[in-house]
């Protein structure tokens, strides 16, 4: 089976994990990575959630953190701090430096994004064929109004700096209009037995990845059923603060509205938690099929057990 | 007093550690620093000789290495190595990867070497003024013949990873015949009281700086006396390996033909090790005046001593 999956970074790559439990060795995945996180930092191309779903399939993921390498060490960061050189805020310890040196000493040296990713898997050995949406460069940015007026971010900075503490007015992922799908994306798409939207951040995780022109289209013409799991339990986020960007796109933070918002022209099933089985009803009656059954990432089995859940929705939606 | 001090790495850095304690806070001391050893690693740009000095006079050296910081972690490199990414040979701890990080960030930005160099020494503090000899690139590459036939090295691949093993065929600080020197460089050497070489290598350090065009003319033509200090004892290097070098240039490893090589155009005054005191009679008779001193850089205050010999003999030979 051809699996196809959409993904931000903490949350789509704890489900990768689960999905990676739950299938067969003959079974093939694609991950489709949202770079609208990207950030260049000291001069390097930092790739968060490429490196979050690379590090933790691949097994050198800081587990507690989420994000970021085990047994990491710090002593950049205390010398930029020495230096008076910033951001205090972004956190980048010396084994993850690793990885963004190499990247950028390979994308400098004239290779792409998809080509650098897949350099870095040779180590990793991620279990999935890992592709950034794009090799163009977008970057999302979030419009907020502080003390300072009213301005855009970077995404990071609103949400690691901000802590979205600030209100987000808009979300804008600048260069998606012009950015193309990186090779192998609309293929796999188009070639997918499944295609599976993890219970990451639908603005700007699943929904950057679909402001690449190409992809939304190609999800929607996709011939294989498309079942998205619900970030959202009870009302609010399971982890993050995906209450605060849905928000700025008017959409309203429980699993029916996301499911709405993605809608039936785009997904074929819907997986909300337990908690929010009264929303099942309203989801089916948008024309997606929709089940209840329990969502939390507690560990990998639990998880894989979602991943289940998801593919046998996708089998009883396949058209 | 205005001093101004040419140097390498290692050897400078100790010798200007003893200068300072030996003059007074009215002293000012610019050292013009060699940038033939620069190499370019990881998309990075890297000044062993700047920053040895740098580290050295700002308190943050590795003492017993006598390179690269203390406190140092290893992350990096050890991912490097995971990553199959070389050299291996090259020992850039993460401390000082940092370095690295804000000087070529800095340059990306379009501040030139100085202007980077002086940035960095506003943490660093080092008592000196620090120049790079020139913001032009220069890199000393090194003609060998092994098993791979006769090619060119980089200086830091020549002595770092080959430990000088193979003869060094020929010297060539590739850039050097283009480059101009730093601003302030040819200034601080016109108004110096005293141009002083210490026991820095005097083909890939020494030798280098004055293959900027118009730096050995300007050292030729100032005023002040210039008095050098041999980093030849016993006819051996003191520390490093000057002898293969200077054999490439033709020159023997003595304290003697190391002061006629640089001859009595450029130099005023030359001090030797006790145990070269034989040598005195045929160095003054080439127009250098020579005294017999010990030149071991035990400690700050043995090299201190080193220094009040150099200051004394500099007084002795004013013109």
């Amino acid at each position: 089976m051809r699996i196809v999956a959409l993904a931000g970074g903490i949350g789509g790559a704890r489900f990768l994990r689960g999905l990676l439990a739950a299938v067969g060795p003959q079974d093939e995945i694609t991950v489709i990575g949202n770079t609208g996180d990207d950030i260049h930092l000291y001069g390097l191309k930092v790739c968060p959630d490429l490196d979050t779903v690379m590090y933790t399939l691949g097994g050198g993921i800081h587990e507690e953190q989420g994000w970021g390498r085990t047994d990491e060490t710090w002593s950049i960061k205390a010398e930029m701090k020495e230096y008076g050189v910033g951001p205090e805020w972004f956190g980048l310890g010396d084994r993850d430096f690793a990885t963004h040196l190499v990247r950028s000493q390979m994308l400098t040296a004239g290779y792409s994004l998809s080509q650098v990713t897949e350099a870095l898997c040779v180590r990793w050995k991620p279990g999935v064929r890992l592709l950034p949406m794009s090799d163009d460069r977008v970057e999302t940015h979030v419009r907020i109004t502080d003390e300072q007026g009213t301005r855009a971010v970077h995404f990071q900075e609103y949400w690691v700096r901000l802590h979205a503490a600030v209100d987000a007015e808009a979300i804008v992922p600048v260069g998606a209009d012009t950015a193309k799908p990186a090779p192998g994306v609309l293929e796999a798409i188009a070639a997918a037995d499944v295609i599976l939207f993890p219970p990451s951040n639908p603005v700007v995780s699943i929904g950057t990845i679909l402001a690449v022109p190409g992809i939304r289209e190609a999800v929607a013409a996709a011939p294989a059923p498309v079942v998205g799991l619900s970030p959202i339990i009870g009302g609010a986020p399971v982890r993050g603060m995906a209450d605060k960007v849905l928000a700025a796109v008017g959409v309203e933070a429980t699993a029916e509205a996301v499911a709405l918002n993605y809608g039936s022209a785009l997904i074929d099933g819907w997986l909300v938690d337990t908690a929010d089985e009264a929303s099942v009803a309203a989801v089916e009656e948008a024309g997606i099929a929709c089940r209840a059954v329990p969502l939390l990432m507690t560990d990998v089995e639990a998880t894989a057990e979602m991943a289940r859940a998801a593919l046998a929705l996708a089998e009883q939606v396949r058209r």
